[in-house]
């Protein structure tokens, strides 16, 4: 929707193939997701696993955030917490019911927060290309740097439950803060 | 993706507001018509009502259909099962579920036989307008109420264990072999 030709340095499908070929296979993936999902081996998790990923992805997730983004008065708090931060919280939901952990909500933050971070240092690295929609652009790269520090320092604060264990959670936000391209 | 600007004499979503805002909207419903499954008050129907929804609906169903009949060679039959029938087939196996039927196999079939009548019928409404794609067109109007009466009376017979219980559904063959537009 953005219509960049490139995505991470390859061509975008719509151009490599064509609209029509882009549109189908996004809808035959989600249905792919879905069923994914539904194949989880504890049947009990099938239920809530398909409400977290619904809710990242649908409506209230990442296609209500698109759908914001491409309105003129879209705040781009709410675009990032839709668009951007809604499917990691639904990735990360996902991954604490299928390891049956008691700790969904606080895993669920986790991955909220990380997004959010995510696309605060997102905006940075493109402030100089984009306008409205950037963070970075409209607010300057020091407070954007603060949100991106801020945002990090919530996930983690999110999985201080975990102790030790959260070391490669933690690594994940560290990895985020400091990426350059 | 046919460029109609009407749909059932209606504006297409894509005329009335704009291509984005169709596109979005199709992915929303999807979300939402798995997320309304997961709702499900018998848990342990989730995960079949999901598979059935996602085989109709996604590279094996509707959406793969779409795309075969975006090629210049995709087969007609092809594309009449996995575009339009999957999806009646999906629509009974899922009402099959949610009663409890343990015939959900027979009932899906009624729905795909269902499905095919429906589309040899729209092919004959449309035999004037279309071309390539339409079995009227390619073979003759009258070997397409052949087959449509074949469907729809496979639909009757997938059914026939119903006895007097299948009326309605019987009457829903009948409804579309007759409709006139």
């Amino acid at each position: 929707m953005d219509d960049d030709a490139l995505r991470r340095g390859k061509p975008a499908s719509h151009v490599k193939f064509d609209e029509a070929t882009a549109i189908l296979a996004g809808d035959a993936l989600q249905a792919a997701a879905f069923e994914a999902l539904a194949r989880t081996p504890d049947r009990s998790l099938v239920a809530p696993m398909i409400l977290s990923l619904a809710k990242g992805a649908g409506a209230q997730g990442m296609v209500g955030g698109q759908q914001i983004d491409l309105a003129p008065a879209g705040d781009v708090h709410e675009i990032h917490r839709m668009k951007t931060a809604a499917l990691f919280e639904a990735s990360t939901r996902l991954g604490a019911l299928a390891a049956g952990s008691p700790r969904v909500e606080a895993l669920g933050r986790y991955g909220l927060r990380l997004g959010l971070a995510f696309q605060a240092v997102d905006d940075i690295l493109d402030a100089s290309e984009r306008g409205r929609r950037n963070f970075a652009a409209m607010h300057g790269v020091e407070r954007a740097k603060g949100r991106a520090a801020r945002e990090g320092a919530a996930a983690k604060a999110a999985i201080r439950f975990l102790g030790p264990r959260g070391e490669r959670l933690r690594g994940i936000v560290d990895f985020i803060l400091s990426r350059k391209h």
